[in-house]
């Protein structure tokens, strides 16, 4: 590893963290969440999800949210799209990227979103070209890449079958993601070491949840790995009450910690992070899922 | 790494986890917490302390509990032993191992014991014979060698001469305190392999508290840098109010858990392993740092 290398962290707080809140996070809470963590030097915030709202009611707003916000220059805002649907809503809205997702699992896909693996990748190559034509980004998170409840291991195959569905659709960036906690060190080198060769431009990211504790261990065997896009939420928020294990992301502040310590550069402002965190913890009353927002940093003298 | 290879696990948390517990763990509930991790598979366990019971007067019946405990054929039992009146003490228990302790740090260590860093080596020089002569083996901490609150960074020459006075004393094993989880994945990597050179016979472990989020991804750099012992405490339990910014052990369910996930052998029955997690949440009402209590292990079809 080279000193002072830069790492992207993707904030998807406002998303993957909120989504399954038992509460509704009120829309202009979120958007003050969202310029928190811009104004901490975040440039990559997934705010919103264009899902049926009857599904997730919590990310209701994203219109009014992705028009809500105050974009900051340089920084790229982000929002899941599951379909036609959604994204014909998403178009009209300031989104810089999107983000699709398909399970490696057709058990979980199927519980998830009702359609096989290869019926959601149909439906992306379809819609892909439309947000390509508005000038958006493509993102493409593979859910349950490191094992899946219902199905358990899954082969390194059938993820690479759905990287290379994805980049066919024009997809720039894929997301590998240990959805309910499954990963270990040793299979997260494994699998990125099996489906790296060929992805040419394609820059691989990963999405590690922290349901057995392993997620800044999996983070550190994916930077081993060549990883350089990481996932994360702040204040650690996230779960998901569908999924058996399924627990937060690995918070924010935890792998900027551990990357600056490390001699990374996050581009990320520890005291500004440290007020969204605040932010999640007056809004859900809960004290967050993260280490160093009650130890603070290591203060070396 | 090799398949099915064995990782060694020392149990500190009814020493390292209850030291600094608010309320007092009843002796009768400290040898019951012993019975269900040696039943458990746990190897090798520290029981308790011989330090002076006015600074931690939690562990004040070291005698009773050495005592009091059913020995399980194959597992080692070990106590902290500070300095002779203590030694006097535990060599008429019946302890297997004894366990030394100084701190990397000078300022750390005068806060901890009162004594320079060398004032300390010398009073084990002097009692180290006779430990050995009772026939019990001896184990050196390095606290603070990963950095110190007080200090920050603690060179690796004097981490490595503090092993070379403890190898010198007749120490078998040295174990590399985190104390208040100031190291990173890198430090601990480069700190192992400054170190390593020139130990032999001597072993190398890493006690890892979890102050940062990072004690399972310090855990996994040391295991890559070919470390094989690894202290941890049931139920994250443990944290130091005398340093700041120290925390919990990592929890041994969660070591046990990455471990087995990873294909190392562990000997630990996980389901042993949470009825001790449930005696400490139960005498505690707290409840314990530790994810895969909550969350089990990954169910792999």
């Amino acid at each position: 590893m080279q000193e002072r290398e830069p790492v992207e962290i993707v904030e998807v707080g406002p998303r993957d963290g909120l989504q399954y809140e038992s509460g509704f996070f009120p829309t202009e809470k979120k958007i003050e969440l969202i310029h928190l963590l811009s104004d901490a030097g975040l440039a990559r915030i997934e705010v919103t999800s264009f899902v049926n709202p009857r599904f997730v009611p919590q990310l209701s707003d994203a219109v009014q949210v992705l028009n809500g916000i105050r974009k900051r220059p340089g920084v790229r805002y982000s929002a899941l799209v599951p379909n036609l649907k959604g994204l014909e809503k998403a178009v009209l809205t300031p989104v810089d990227d999107m983000a699709l997702f398909v399970s490696a699992s057709e058990t979980h896909n199927r519980k998830n979103v009702g359609m096989s693996v290869d019926e959601s990748l149909e439906g992306f190559a379809d819609i892909a070209p439309m947000a390509l034509d508005a000038g958006k980004t493509l993102r493409g998170y593979v859910v349950t890449a490191f094992g899946c409840p219902y199905e358990g291991r899954i082969p390194a195959d059938r993820v690479k079958h759905i990287i290379d569905r994805y980049v066919g659709a024009g997809v720039s960036e894929i997301s590998l993601g240990d959805t309910t906690g499954m990963a270990n060190p040793r299979t997260v080198g494994e699998l990125i070491s099996e489906i790296s060769e060929g992805l040419g431009n394609i820059r691989l990211g990963v999405h590690f949840h922290n349901s057995r504790g392993l997620g800044l261990a999996n983070a550190y065997a994916a930077l081993c790995a060549g990883i350089r896009v990481f996932d994360s939420s702040v204040g650690g928020l996230g779960g998901c009450p569908t999924a058996v294990g399924a627990m937060g992301n690995i918070a924010t502040e935890d792998l900027v910690n551990m990357m600056e310590e490390m001699g990374f550069v996050t581009g990320v402002d520890f005291d500004g992070l440290m007020k969204a965190v605040s932010l999640v913890k007056e809004v859900l009353r809960t004290e967050p899922a993260s280490c160093t927002f009650k130890q603070g940093r290591p203060i070396w003298k």
